[in-house]
């Protein structure tokens, strides 16, 4: 039995005339006036189903065949063949169907072959990998992630897996998960009615992280290029299309790096990404071509091809004020950007992505390097249309006495964070960094409107089911 | 300027005669009575550091040069030569040496030159890597993860992310950390004086994931061939060599496979990553040979060359009877096997990775499908020297009444699986899968002794530093 792979036959892989084996799931199921039923089968390997041609000599046919509907599992065996029919180059001519599971109640099968709104679909999303829209999104956040990996190690970058669970908010005013096995029945206090967390797991309080930063920078502050990718956390109320409460981020961190060095980063990084995904997944965009955005295979081509646009923040800021339009927003030196600006600058204005670099002090995190000017950090955004920020860097206070005045400044305790401190006490390094959210350039490359249909089970304020 | 990471000297590739610059770190200085001076300089690019040589003609000789202490941040730029001396092939004859950071007080750098326990350096954990044995587990740790990227996505594996938050206990019986945002000050109670989840951030009790599998099988059930990498948690008080409250778990899952299946696919999977690993970081191996094992090598080229052993639980059984050891644990049919039991089975008897396969229901999770003689399931363990079980896999059980039997027996609540259920309701298919502690493998390639040293920022109970 030689079981492949529908993408294999697909590719042409197999040649005409061969026998061979595929297993997986019925999508439609069409009866022929001659006595022939014509199946479509996925099994997930590419985004197209397979034609098999099911002759009613089969002995099952009457009893199993013609009973297969949407969903239901089969082996089917037989000879691939050219198409005469439209919409397939090539088939499968079958000489054996064993029926591997039924669907139950095939009426009331949650994602029968017709069209689910979006939403409905996230009710049922232990099963919505089965359609075409989020198989191929699934297989498209596959490629992502693996070209990101592979871009980082021939960059010389190392994966650092920063903690999870920490003691530390690094962003300095994120809301957090708390971490905890403390039993909530029975808080252990302090004699002053304070929580005694010298009780809990770790003897401290504890919570999910909100970036690995801090602790990738300890380790590019020895292995000079390391990149983190793994889950991040935010426990704020934010029930819109861009936010979940727990998401993917990619976090390199290189010692003797800049600023520009990485904006220059940032742009091999996604142009080499974005190029692997449209040699790998052409027919998976080409779905997004046709049901979502029109554009999505074109935009990425002209991303590739496109220099970034660098503008400084006080530049983007006389552009809004110049535009005549009406934001919602007031537009003054000191704001940050938000999403109406960021589109007017990207979509409307530059049509491009571009790069806002030095922002004001005070609208960014602590451990940005103050400029010369004393009021705006070497910090940057990358936006693009369609989306806004994807990705924010900066360059990391390398030096011990203004990362102390900032700390002093913004009421952090020394004595918390004395580690992160001795990064600069011993053989400090200039650095640099930034941070991708995953599900943000997923959705980016997909143009779907909502970030939860980005990653496979989205947790969301009130909702972490299956 | 012509900036190189110094595995790019070392390797050959730059010619000798030209001119290059080097970013790093001090690892060591000495001064020869001829007015130069030797600095040995690490930038984490590969285990050796650079040999650079510097005349005392430099302008900031006497006043900077003389000063470089262990852990320094310099830029050096000089011409590649071939060495004279011992111990390095090549050599930088330097023109310019820039101070970029110096050690705050020397004499108490925490890692200075001298020797450093394991213990001592859990303490300071954000300046270990900067040691030679951290810094080699770093890019092992690093190389085995982009080999295991690849050998599934070279397989038609798709990566995908499961949720870390979840409501839900795959294991059945594991100890889980609590996620919440509740007030502990002020927890809200329900009128019969139980918690009101409801009020919490997901409206539910949540929890970290011990395991991504229930989720993963649910793609499986869609796309074929999936595999998890990421995050698991584990609550529990075990403060040993073998256990993180925190680790990276890969648990591949795949439709249409039994048993043996995924028996092979672990072997496969093995000794791909372990070829990675030797082909890539032999310079790293090459130190755990020198200082923790003599073996480190050997083992693993040996691994590759030898087919796994499979024997049933049952004859492992017998072989332990057999054995005439006096096991603190006592042997018997129904037991689970304790360390002492594997070791001697994989080290003694068999001196080879061992699959023990077909275990009592009893001492397996609910999920793993009950094989025909009604008293086991379809459970394997991959047993190797040296570390005991490093994988652990099973088919699972694709039938629903079995399942729900099963269920019934351990006291589940169907209700709270119902999504699980239905992957058995529509078009179920046979799958299996195995879960591999990635920390338990860096340990085994390294014959580090303790699991700690295997991840960056351990996190164990009373300790979430960092």
């Amino acid at each position: 039995m030689n079981i492949v792979p529908i993408v294999k036959i697909l590719q042409g892989g197999i040649a005409i005339g061969k026998e061979v084996t595929v297993r997986g799931w019925v999508r439609t199921r069409r009866d022929s006036k001659s006595g022939m039923s014509f199946l479509t089968i996925y099994d997930g390997s590419c985004f197209n189903s397979l034609q098999v041609i099911v002759n009613n000599q089969l002995d099952n046919y009457e009893q199993e065949v013609m009973n297969l509907t949407t969903g239901c599992s089969v082996e089917v065996t037989g000879i691939v063949k050219l198409s005469k029919g439209k919409g397939q180059k090539i088939e499968l001519f079958i000489s054996q169907v064993i029926v591997v599971g039924m669907v139950e109640n095939p009426n009331r099968y949650p994602i029968s072959a017709k069209h689910h709104s979006i939403e409905y679909l996230r009710e049922v999303s232990h099963l919505r990998p089965r359609t075409n829209l989020i198989g191929a999104i699934t297989r498209i956040r596959h490629t992502l992630a693996q070209a990101i990996h592979r871009f980082f190690n021939k960059e010389g970058y190392f994966w650092v897996s920063t903690p999870i669970i920490t003691t530390y908010d690094t962003e300095g005013a994120s809301k957090m998960f708390r971490v905890s096995t403390l039993d909530l029945q029975n808080i252990p206090l302090k004699r002053n009615g304070t929580i005694n967390f010298e009780k809990d797991f770790f003897c401290k309080e504890a919570f999910l992280t909100v970036s690995g930063q801090l602790n990738g920078e300890a380790y590019a502050c020895s292995l000079s290029k390391i990149y983190t990718f793994g889950p991040t956390f935010r426990a704020e109320n934010s029930n819109t299309s861009r936010h979940l409460s727990e998401f993917w981020m990619v976090e390199p961190e290189v010692a003797f790096a800049d600023l520009n060095n990485i904006i220059s980063l940032s742009e091999n990084m996604l142009k080499y990404v974005f190029n692997s995904v449209l040699c790998e997944r052409y027919d998976d965009l080409a779905f997004f071509v046709e049901h979502i955005n029109k554009n999505v295979i074109n935009r990425l081509e002209q991303f590739i091809k496109t220099d970034f646009i660098q503008i400084d923040y006080i530049d983007a800021i006389k552009l809004l004020k110049k535009s005549n339009k009406s934001f919602k927003n007031l537009v003054d030196w000191g704001m940050d950007f938000s999403s109406e600006h960021e589109r007017y600058l990207t979509e409307q204005y530059f049509k491009a992505p571009i790069v806002i670099k030095n922002y004001p002090k005070n609208i960014k995190a602590f451990y940005m390097r103050i400029n010369p000017d004393g009021k705006t950090v070497a910090a940057m955004d990358v936006l693009v249309p369609g989306i806004g920020e994807i990705l924010g860097g900066s360059q990391r206070e390398e030096r011990l006495n203004e990362l102390d005045i900032r700390m002093r400044e913004i009421g952090l305790n020394q004595e918390d964070y004395k580690w992160y401190r001795d990064l600069r006490r011993y053989g400090t390094v200039p650095h640099s960094g930034f941070g991708l959210g995953f599900e943000r350039m997923v959705a980016y490359v997909t143009s779907i409107k909502n970030i939860r249909e980005a990653i496979p089970f989205p947790r969301t304020p009130n909702n972490a089911r299956f």
